[in-house]
C-alpha cells in the first residue's frame, strides 16, 4: 500500500526540506505529490526556467526512497499569466477556451516531462488540478473564444444547423437557428431565449463545459504521452462532482485518483462514512475495478478527530485502493488552507495527529504485500450513474431527486446489507460480472440503447431495482416519443401515465410489500400496471390508490420499479427484499449494522476480508469460517480467528487462504 | 362558451396537425391561440416571409369551424435579430426602448394583418406575449436608449426640471438635477445616489417601466387597428402581476385576457381557488364588467389534478369569462415547458387528461347559450386595487403589505361569505353600479381627488372599509402635508398620530366588536378619534390601549379603519359585520363556506346561479327559490330544482326565467 | 450639554426656517448639524456657488444663539460630478481612489472654510458623511485608479516585491508576483487566485479600503486646518461598523462622533441598550476618555418609542457624551428617510415625538453645568477590540466569533455587573488607567509586540481573561510560528493543540468553576496545561475531557483563558467571578441587574452618579452613602437622598460632592 501526502517545498524554506523528509521516513510516507502549487517557482516570468528547488527536491526524494506523483503544475496560472492575458481568466478563474492556456500549459509540460520523465523518484503524473471544480482551469467563461468553441463543439456533435434545431426544439420557443453565428452560450448577455432557456441547450452546455476541460487534461497528456510513455497519468476529481464525468474521464487516465478535500464545493455532503463509500465505488467504477488512489482528502477545515485518518485509510483500501495520500503533509503557514489538517500539523510532532499519521504508516507498511494489486471481489450488486443525466435532472422538475442524494440514498442501504457493489456508467456491460442486483436510480436521461442493454440483463435472468424519473428524456432532454419513459415500459411491465412532481415538504404515504409503511417524495406517479405487479401501493397524494412498488417477472430475470423517491428506512427495506430474492449475498453474513466489510481478492487467490466499525459502539464481529488476522500486531499470524470484536473506529484485515490451500 | 388552447403548429411535423384538429373537433374546442412562437418560423431571416405552413394551419382550423386568437408572434424574437442587434437585449431580455423591436415588431404586424386579416378562421389578435413576465419584451434594461426614453418620458410627465425636483424632492440627498442629462434610470451603474434610491424616482421607474412596455403593445395595435379595424385585440397577463397595471392597460384591449400559468413567476401565490377568484374578479373588473378569457392557466409543472381543470373552467365562467383557454393543447417533447399540463398530454389521447378535457368541451357546449354575453350580477361589493400605490409601497416601510396577499386577504371573507365584489381601480365611479360596501386595503399612495372620490360615495350613503397605511403618500411617494393620511382624516373622524412599522413575526393583540379577539401585523397605528367610535382596540404593542378599528358616520353612510393588517380570522368577521350593516347580501343565503357562487344575468333577463364546491366534502345548497338545472346531462330540462348536492369540484348552474314570464 | 439635532434647511421652502428656529428655541436646542445633503444646493454647476442660502440659515441660528455643527457637504456628490465624471462612480458608490473627488470635493472644503470659518454660528466642521457605510464615499471600486492605488499602498506598506511574497505567502498558491503590475484588488474580474484568495490578500484589501477613505477625510481635513485652525473637526462613524477602524481613525478628529441611525447596515443588530453601551464605551475608548457625541441616532423606520429618547439621550451622557444629537430637527416628506423618526415628525408639533423632544432639551438645559466636560470615572476594566483583528477573523474558519457579537458578548455581562470598562485598542497602554482587570476576545490576530504589553500588565499584578481562538495570527494573517498561539502561550500557561471549529448550531458542554455548567460554540481548542490551572473542563465535543477554562498566576496577575465561545449564562458568571477576584468593583454595590450605572467625575471633583433603568419594571437603587438629586425639578436641591426608586425607562442624576468639602 502506497501512502503519504501532498508535499509543497516551495511553500518552505529549503533548509527544512530535509527535515521533512526524514519525518517522512519516520512515518513510512512512500508516495508523495509535489508541484501543484509550483507552476510561479518554475517559470517564475514567461519562458524563465528555475527548476534547481525541484532537481534538489526531488532528489531528497529519490534518496529517502519516496516515490512521487508529479504535477503538471497547470492548476495555478502564475499571476504573469493573466496579467499578460487578462482574457485568460476574464472572470477571474482561468478560460478553458483559448489558445493561451494550451500554449503556455503544454510548453511547461513539455519542460517537465523532458527533466523529469526519467527521474527515479517519480511514478506518476498528476495533470492539473481539480478540474471543474472552480480552482485553477474552470469553466467556460462565455468569451468570445469560449462562444466559438460551444459552436465549434455542436458543429462536431450535431453535423447541420437542422439537426441542432431539431435536438434543441428550438421550434417550441422560436429560436429555430438560421445560422451557426447565432447559437450562444446559455448564461451570457445577448443570449436569445434566456427567459426560458431550452433544457437541451444547457444540458450540452454542461457537456461542452466538460468536453473543455477534458480538452485541457488532454492536451497535456498528448505531450506526456509522447515524451514519457511508460509514466501513466492521473488527476483527481472531488467526489461526485457534478461538473465532470468521472466514468468519460476515466478512459483517459492510467489511474483514477480521488481528491481533494469533502466539505468543499460541492463534495459538502460527502464528509461521512456513507458519502464516501459511495464515492469510493464509483472511483473503483470508473476505472474498471482496477486499483485507485485517494488524493488529499480531509476536513476542509480543522483536525482529523481521533482515529478517523486511520478509518478512512482502511476503507479506501477496502473498497480498492492502493494509495493513500489522505491529506497535505504540513499544514502552511498562510493561505486559505492554513486551518487544514495535514499529517504534521502546526502543533508540531509530538501532536496527537502526527503521531496517529506514523502509526498508520507503520500499518498499512506491516500489511501483507498480497493486499497491494488485489481486486475487491464478491461483488454482488451495481449502481447505474450518468452524468449527463445528472445535467439533464438538473433541468427538469425533478431536480429535487439529483445527487449527492441521488446515489448516496440507493448506495447506503446497500453498504449496511453488506451488499459489495460497483457503481458504474449505464453502458457498462451488465451481464459479465456476476452482478446479482442492478440498481438504477432515477436515471432520468436513458437512451434506447442503453434501456435495450438493461431490458438483456434482466432476460438474461438479472434482477432489476428501476427507480422513478427513469427514462424520460433523450439524450438531448427530449421526452421520448410514445408516452412517458416509453423505452422501459415493456421490460418494467407498467405504463407511467402521469408524472408529478412534488413541491419540498409533500410527501406522499406509501404500504404494503417489503418496503412496509413508508412516504415518497419529490415525484411520485401515476401508473397502469401492463404485466407487472403491485408489490406497495400509495395510500394518498396524486396516485393515491395507485402502485407505487412493482415487480415485473421479464425473461429469466425480476425487474422491480420504484415510483416515488421513497424514504430512507422504506427503500432500505425493499433493497433488502430485493437482495435476498437475487441472492445478492453480503460479503459475510450476520455482521452488525454499523460495520462496513469487504473482500478483496490476491492474484495467488488469497482471500481478504475488512471489517471496519463506523459505529460509536463496539461492534462482535462471527467470521462463517476461521481466518487469519493479518493486520494486529502481536498477533499470532497463524491463529484462526473465529470471531472479531472492533472498538468503534476499529478495522480489521483477515486472510483466508486460496481455496484448495 | 368558447373553449380551446394554444395549439403550436409550428412544433410539431406537418403531418401530425390534421390529427390535431380532428381530435380538437372531438374534444369540442370552438378556439385556439396559435403563432405565439411563430416568429422565427414565420421570418426565417430578416424580410423573408414564410406563411405557407400558417396558411396551411389557419386553413385546416377554418375548415374545422375552429376560430383563432392569432398571435402577432412578436413575444419571442428570432435569434437573428438578436445577433443583428445585440443592443436589442443587452442584457438577455429585449429592451423595449430603442428603435429595433419597434421597427421589425410592427413590419411583422403588418405583414400578419395584411395577410391574415380577413382570414374566416382569425376572430381575435393576440399582441405580444405576457409583457412584464419576463418573457420576451421584458423591461427597460438600461441601455442609452432606456435612459433616453426614461429621460423623455420624465419630460412629457414633469415639464420642467423643476418640478422633477420637487416631485421627487431631490434636495433631501443633495441630487437636485441641474440638468436633464443627469438623470439616470436608478439601479444602473454609474446612477447617484444609489445608496438610499429616492422613492419617488423608483417608484417613476415602475411606471415608465410599465409605459414603455404599454409602448410595445401600443405599437402594434396602431398598425392593426389601421389595417384590420374590425378585428378586436387582447394581450394576456400574469393574474395579478406587480409590473402591469392592468387595469390602465385594459383601455386599450378589446377584450381583457388573463393568462398564463399560474405558479410562473410572480404569480406563484395564485394556485388556488382564492387567488384565482381574486384574479378573476380583477380581470373582470379591468374590463369593466365585460366578458373576459382565461389564457393559458395551468399548473406550472406536472399535471391538472383530477377534476381540476373543469372547476377551474366553471370558475372562470361564473366569475365572467366567455371564452376559456386553459393550458396547452398538447404537450411538447422539448423546451422547458415539456411537463407543463397540456390538453392532449403525453400519455396520449387514452388518459384521463384528454378524457376530462373533451368531457369539459362538450359540457361547455351543451351550456345555454344565453350564458354566453351574459353578466355577472347581484354585485354588491367594490375592492379597489392600485398598481401605483403598489409599487409605492414597495418603497415603504409597509412593503410586508402588498400583494398578492394584498388584495386576497380582503378579497378572500367575500368570497366565502358569497359576497360578489369588484375589483376596481380608484379612479372607478363607485356610486354608479350600485355597490353597498367598498374595501380599500392599504391604498398606500392615494391622491386628494381620489380621496375625494371615496369621501363622495360615503356621502351620498355607501358603506367604506378602509385598511391601514392608507393615504399616506401622493402620486410621487412624498408624504401627504398637514399629518399622515391627511386626506381620509375628515372621512374616517381618525387622525393618525403615529405609524408604526412591525418586524416580521411580530403581533399585536386587537380586541372588541365584530371583529372579537385577534391580532394585527407588519403595521400598527397610533390613532386619536375625531368624530370616529372605536370599535376595537390595541391590547399590546405600539398603540396599546388605542383605537385598532374605528367607525365613522359620514353624511349618509359609514366609513370603517382598521389600523393595522388584521388576521384573517378577524377580518373575515369584521368584513362579514360590515357587509350585514351594509346590506351587501350574499347572492344565495345559506350557503356552506367552500361553496363558491355566482350569479350571471342574459340580456334577455335569464338569471343563471353558478355554483362550485371547492371542499373536499360534499355540500349541500338550498335554493330560495326552485329554479332549472341547465348543466346535468340527462336532466329533465323543465323540473324545478329546491335544492342542489354538489360532490367536492361539483359544479351546478341554475337558472330562473326573468322576472315576469 | 448641548443638544439637537440634523436641520436640512435646503430641505424646506425658506419661508419655514423661522418657524423652526423659534421651535428650536422653545425646545432647547443649542447644537444642529446642518448642511450635510447641501452640495448640490451649493454648487449646483461646477464652480457656480450659491451661498446665500446658507448665510441666511446660519445667521438664523447665531441670531437664536444655536451652534452648528457644519457639514463639509462631501458626502453627497451632486448629480453634475457624477455625469461629467462617470469614473467616480463607477458602480454607483463614489470612487475614493480616483483625482475627481478630492478635487472637487477639497474645492468645495475651501469655499466653506474661507466663507465660514469665523461665522459666529459654527463650532465644528463635519467632514464626509458616514465613511464605510456605502452612503457617499464608500469603497474602492476596482477601477483602475483604484487598482494603481492599491499597488502604491502596498509599495508603502511592504517596500519590496519580496516582503509582500512572504507576508502573502503567495507561494501556497502559485500566486508568487514577479512584477508590481501583477497585482490586483482582490474581487474584481481577472485577478489571479481568486477561486482561494490568501487571507492576507483579503486582510490588506481591508486595511486599504480603510485607509482610502481615510484619505478621503484627511484631504478635507488639510484644508480645514490650514484655513480655520481653531474650528475642530469630526465625523460620525456607524456603531462599531465593520469596515472602519474607529480607533485609528480618531487620533485624526478632533472630536469623536458616534452616528447615524442604528438598524442601517452593518448596524442592524445596534438597536437595544447593551449594544448601545458598548458602542458608547468603543467611541469614548477611541477619543482616550475625551467627552464624545451622538449624531443621528435613532430607529431606522417609524417613531422612537415613548421615554426611548430620553433614556437613550441620558445613556449617552453617563458614558460620556457631552452633545447629543439624537435624530433628523425634522421629517422630510420625500426620500427613503421619510418614515424616520424626527423631533418634529410629521404629526406636527402638539405630537407625543415634539412634546418629549421638548421636556429632554429642558431637562438637559437644566442639568449641572459641571456635568458637561466630566469624565467618565470609577472604571475599572477594560476590553480590548481591534478592527484589523475582526478583519482578520472573517477570513478564517473562526469568522462566526466576528462582532458585533464579538465585543457584545463580553461587554454586556460587565455592564449587568455596573463594572464600568474602556473599550481600547490592543496598543493601548493598560497599566497608567488603573484597570482591574483586562478582557481580550477573540483577539484572532496580535501581534508579538501587543501579546508582550499584555503580559507586561499581568506581571505587573493586572488580571486577564483572553477569549478563544486570541494570537492565532501575526499582521499578515500568517499563523504564528512555533505552534498555535505561541505568543501568549507563556503568559496563559497553556499550549493550544488543536484549534476545532464547529459548525453552526453545534455546541459542546462545559463543567466547573465559576462558569457552572454551560456549553461553548463556534470553536473549541484542545489544550495542555503548561502551567495554568483547569478551572472548567469540556464534558463533550472535540476537546472532551480537557480544559475549557483556566486560570494562570502569572508575575504580580492572573490570566484566564476561555477555550471556547461560552454561552451568555456561563460567560457572565464566568466573568463576575474574575471582576470579584481582580477587585474590579461596580459603580454602586447592590444595583438591580437592569440598572446601568456610571459615574462622571468633574474638574472640581464632583462626582455625579447616573442611574438608567433599562427593564420593564420599577427599580429601588440603594446608595452607599447619601447624595443629591440633581435632576428632578422641583427638588429639594440640599436634600440627602438615601435610595433612588427609577420606573421602567426611568433616570437619575446625583451629584456627591468632592471629598473634602
Amino acid at each position: 500500500m502506497h501512502y503519504g501526502g501532498d508535499w509543497n517545498p516551495e511553500q518552505w524554506p529549503e533548509k527544512t526540506w530535509g527535515e521533512d523528509v526524514r519525518l517522512m521516513t519516520e512515518a513510512g510516507i512512500t508516495l508523495v505529490r509535489t508541484g501543484t502549487h509550483g507552476w510561479a517557482r518554475t517559470e517564475p516570468a514567461p519562458g524563465a526556467w528555475d527548476f534547481g528547488w525541484l532537481d534538489r527536491a526531488l532528489d531528497l526524494l529519490a534518496d529517502a526512497g519516496v516515490d512521487v506523483v508529479l504535477s503538471t503544475m497547470t492548476g495555478g496560472p502564475p499571476p504573469w499569466l493573466l496579467r499578460r492575458h487578462p482574457e485568460a481568466a476574464p472572470d477571474g478563474t482561468a478560460c478553458p477556451s483559448g489558445p493561451v492556456r494550451h500554449t503556455y500549459a503544454t510548453r511547461l509540460v513539455e519542460q517537465l516531462a523532458r527533466r523529469y520523465g526519467d527521474h527515479p523518484a517519480v511514478a506518476l503524473w498528476h495533470i492539473g488540478d481539480v478540474y471543474g471544480s472552480g480552482h485553477g482551469c474552470a469553466r467556460p467563461c462565455g468569451c468570445e473564444a469560449c462562444e466559438e468553441a460551444f459552436r465549434e463543439w455542436l458543429r462536431a456533435r450535431y453535423g447541420s444547423l437542422d439537426a441542432l434545431n431539431s435536438a434543441w426544439t428550438t421550434a417550441v420557443r422560436s429560436q429555430t437557428y438560421g445560422a451557426w453565428e447565432e447559437v450562444r452560450l446559455p448564461g451570457h448577455a445577448g443570449s436569445a431565449g434566456e427567459c426560458a432557456p431550452d433544457p437541451a441547450r444547457l444540458l450540452d452546455r454542461r457537456r461542452f463545459t466538460h468536453d473543455a476541460l477534458l480538452g485541457c487534461f488532454l492536451a497535456e497528456r498528448e505531450v506526456l504521452r509522447a515524451l514519457t510513455p511508460e509514466v501513466p497519468v492521473t488527476t483527481g476529481f472531488l467526489p461526485l462532482d457534478g461538473s465532470v464525468d468521472q466514468f468519460g474521464w476515466a478512459r483517459h487516465q492510467d489511474v483514477v485518483a480521488l481528491g481533494p478535500a469533502a466539505g468543499s464545493g460541492e463534495a459538502a455532503g460527502t464528509g461521512g462514512p456513507l458519502a464516501a463509500a459511495a464515492a469510493f465505488d464509483a472511483a473503483r467504477g470508473a476505472g474498471g475495478g482496477q486499483p485507485w488512489m485517494l488524493l488529499d482528502h480531509g476536513p476542509a477545515e480543522g483536525p482529523w478527530p481521533p482515529g478517523a485518518l486511520r478509518l478512512r485509510a482502511w476503507q479506501a483500501v477496502a473498497q480498492g485502493a492502493d494509495a493513500v495520500l489522505p491529506a497535505p503533509w504540513r499544514q502552511p503557514r498562510g493561505g486559505a488552507g492554513r486551518f487544514r489538517a495535514a499529517l504534521v500539523p502546526h502543533a508540531g510532532t509530538a501532536s496527537r495527529m502526527f503521531t496517529e499519521a506514523r502509526a498508520l504508516g507503520h500499518e498499512l507498511a506491516a500489511a501483507p504485500a498480497e493486499l497491494e494489486g488485489s481486486r475487491v471481489s464478491a461483488v454482488r450488486a451495481a449502481l447505474v450513474l450518468d452524468w449527463p443525466s445528472r445535467w439533464a435532472l438538473e433541468q427538469s422538475p425533478a431536480a429535487g431527486l439529483d445527487t449527492p442524494g441521488l446515489l448516496l440514498r440507493y448506495h447506503a442501504p446497500l453498504l449496511r446489507s453488506h451488499v459489495t457493489c460497483d457503481v458504474v456508467p449505464p453502458g457498462r456491460d451488465l451481464t459479465g460480472p456476476g452482478y446479482r442486483l442492478v440498481v438504477v436510480p432515477h436515471l432520468h436521461l436513458l437512451s434506447v440503447l442503453d434501456a435495450r442493454r438493461l431490458a438483456g440483463y434482466v432476460r438474461g435472468g438479472g434482477h432489476l431495482l428501476v427507480g422513478c424519473c427513469s427514462g424520460i428524456v433523450d439524450e438531448s432532454a427530449r421526452l421520448h416519443g410514445n408516452g412517458w419513459a416509453a423505452p422501459l415500459r415493456e421490460l418494467l411491465g407498467v405504463t407511467v401515465e402521469e408524472p408529478w412532481p412534488l413541491a419540498e415538504g409533500v410527501t406522499v404515504p406509501v404500504e404494503g410489500g417489503p418496503a412496509g409503511s413508508g412516504h415518497g417524495s419529490a415525484w411520485a406517479e401515476v401508473l397502469t400496471l401492463d404485466g407487472a405487479e403491485a408489490v406497495a401501493r400509495f395510500t394518498g397524494g396524486p396516485a393515491a390508490g395507485g402502485p407505487a412498488v412493482t415487480r415485473h417477472s421479464y425473461g429469466d430475470g425480476v425487474a422491480w420499479y420504484v415510483a416515488t423517491r421513497l424514504d430512507a428506512g422504506a427503500l432500505e427495506r425493499l433493497l433488502g427484499a430485493a437482495c435476498a430474492r437475487a441472492g445478492a449475498e453480503p460479503v459475510l453474513p450476520g455482521l452488525p449494522r454499523e460495520v462496513q466489510a469487504a473482500e478483496r481478492r490476491a492474484a495467488d487467490g488469497t482471500r481478504f476480508v475488512l471489517l471496519l466499525n463506523h459505529g460509536a459502539r463496539q461492534a462482535r464481529c462471527r467470521l462463517p469460517q476461521p481466518m487469519r488476522d493479518v493486520l494486529t500486531p502481536g498477533r499470532d499470524a497463524d491463529a484462526p480467528v473465529y470471531q472479531v470484536t472492533l472498538p468503534p473506529g476499529g478495522v480489521a484485515v483477515l486472510s483466508a487462504a486460496p481455496p484448495g490451500t
